[in-house]
């Protein structure tokens, strides 16, 4: 199997550090080509499902702009450049929880969509989480902080109160682990 | 907790069916108005994890413009105008891999990107799915069917194999009812 060649890519629309829209050439390995492959570049970022040491899931009630009513949610966000995704994660955890913890455990990354890249996703689990400091999260969204156990996770995956795809799939790996 | 209200919405670039972007100005809870927020239109889509009579998963290695190597993959594709997410579901595990199924469970429904929308993913576990027609699949990608057992699924995940988020997610999610 071949992968798809890169001929020329060209920005058609540069909007924000949050979004650029690219046009791609591509060649297929039959020799196919396709001129307005579209490709859109928005920020790489991270996802912490952490648990506190005595076994509580660190997670937000919030509201979100693209979802209908409130969600639950990770903790997350967008790496800062030049930012590892450990740093990120480690960071958001810090600002948007006011915990740390000692033993971090690396989900994996995952490119967001597969025809269009729109950035990747970088997951992880920190377990044995401990409150160090005060939340200091720069987020414009209302949120909530809940200290939920397993069960309570897991009937949420299930009902579907995490709205968000990044989080559900982060949910659901990271309690393979837990 | 209250919802961001969308004051307006502009088209700032209609580029195609699989892609448009809107610049929307939203209101938030506290009366902050925010005028240039990003909003991407893509199509909605539907992934299925189809488990055979026989307890073995259908999949594919395949090739992926936004992936780097091969990638397992799970029957899925986008939605046709009008039609639900179950009908995709069943019409594109039929045309990736000639095969049907009695016994639908619906995992969820995802937005993509919880800031800008980038369209729903609709995720489905079929069971018992049995071959019934020659695969008839339109996908531009090259892909070989497996068909794997449960615990070649989860050495799979835990190894990164499912490199689109979308199929990491779904994945994990049906791994929790099969």
């Amino acid at each position: 199997m071949q992968p798809w060649k890169t001929l020329s890519r060209e920005t058609i629309l540069d909007y924000s550090k949050f979004l650029t829209v690219e046009q791609h050439t591509v060649e297929l390995p039959d020799g196919q080509v396709i001129v307005d492959w579209p490709w859109v570049v928005t920020p790489d970022y991270v996802n912490v499902v952490a648990v506190t040491e005595d076994g509580r899931f660190l997670l937000f009630r919030q509201t979100k702009y693209a979802v209908s009513g409130t969600t639950l949610a990770t903790v997350g966000g967008y790496l800062e450049p030049g930012e590892v995704p450990l740093a990120a994660a480690q960071r958001e955890l810090r600002e948007e929880t006011g915990y740390a913890a000692p033993d971090w455990l690396a989900l994996g990354s995952y490119v967001v969509d597969g025809n269009r890249g729109a950035g990747t996703a970088h997951f992880f689990l920190a377990r044995r989480a401990y409150p160090v400091t005060a939340i200091d999260a720069d987020d414009l969204e209302e949120q909530i902080l809940l200290h939920l156990t397993p069960a309570e996770v897991e009937a949420a995956l299930a009902a579907g109160e995490f709205k968000v795809l990044a989080w559900m799939a982060v949910i659901a790996l990271a309690l393979r682990y837990v």
